[in-house]
């Protein structure tokens, strides 16, 4: 899966958080060893898939021993940059901010949220969650004086190219995108966009309910 | 990608809903025929792949000629079960069943949401954006009278395995799960389960933020 120029594909890439997720769940159950062929089952992927998803990142395993969970986690973590004290800045404080704010677990994952930004009087000035919600006309000020790696991006569609604009001129380096519609950045090509298509996964699942046998593919 | 037994591999499968998406745009823009290089190009991946993943489902283009925007984007939309009248209920009318209740388009992508259910007084006997919500104490009965193809769980993690046996016992054929836990369902292996995962898309924003140079992979 290593590309010929030594670039990791984005298929492995998107495995590694699933490999983060299952690790950190058999660490809370206990487990302190596991083999290819078991976390393979777990994740629905085959046990000669997983050593060479993580043989693109140097190894780990020890042949007949299977991996370390703890350490095979922590080095995972690594290298998705889970120790980095990565920041964040919330632009849309309505349903899905508040959600995303007050119930996903930034930090479990490296983040640190911390500030929000709105139009509404109604919730400029209060806290979201202990994070300080502020006008969305203190953002461009605010990322002059603050260090933000990853702006995230829950404002209406219509607004979020421009936001998305004024993020990339603050500097941050991502964007986490839930406006459902495409950023274009031609003069930010630095700038990496992560999209979150609800629609991507309903229409999965669609398919999946919808074709008259029902065979599940390879993954979980 | 087609496996051996005739299966569509999961991989395909997930790139469905992403044509579905980039068609519906070219259509909207007034486009009327594509090319799979073009089309490859706008969706970050290789005519011959693009190829590849149409002929699983039958073909649709013409040497030469690309494809008809419209009618490989209906086509896609009837493999993916858009026109089956899938009907949905949403478990939790918090931050997050609100968002999607109120903001996600069900219907664009062939559901119809028909009730929300919830354990607060607050919201119960209440409308959200159209869709009443009910007591949780009535879904096993509700789920008796109505046919419901998929239960949107937003509940919180540790209500929702119970959450989700209920569903399923109530007939349903799908659950769109954003409660960040595994659900096990052993005695139902023809639910689809379809889990929306906010961490596996930030830790993927985070490596590509974190690696020394910015390579994009090969994906959009």
């Amino acid at each position: 899966m290593k590309k010929e120029n030594g670039k990791v594909s984005i298929a492995v890439i998107r495995r590694l958080p699933r490999y983060y997720r299952h690790l950190s769940e058999l660490r809370q159950q206990g487990a302190v060893r596991i083999s290819s062929n078991a976390l393979g089952k777990a994740m629905g992927l085959t046990a000669s898939q997983i050593r060479q998803d993580l043989f693109c990142f140097g190894g780990f395993g020890q042949q007949g021993y299977g991996y370390n969970v703890e350490k095979l986690r922590d080095e995972i973590g690594d290298i998705l940059g889970i120790n980095r004290g990565h920041t964040a800045v919330v632009l849309g404080v309505g349903n899905l901010g508040h959600a995303l704010i007050q119930n996903f677990k930034f930090g479990n994952n490296g983040f640190r949220v911390e500030a929000a930004f709105d139009i509404d009087d109604d919730v400029i000035g209060t806290t979201v969650g202990n994070i300080p919600v502020y006008s969305i006309d203190e953002l461009d000020d605010y990322l002059v004086r603050h260090r933000v790696d990853v702006g995230v991006i829950t404002v209406p569609r219509n607004v979020a190219p421009l936001m998305a604009e004024r993020l990339v001129n603050g500097g941050v380096k991502g964007l986490w995108n839930f406006a459902n519609v495409e950023l274009k950045l031609p003069e930010a090509e630095h700038v990496v966009v992560e999209n979150v298509h609800f629609a991507d996964s309903l229409l999965t699942l669609s398919y999946m309910i919808s074709k008259p046998e029902n065979d599940d593919g390879e993954e979980e």
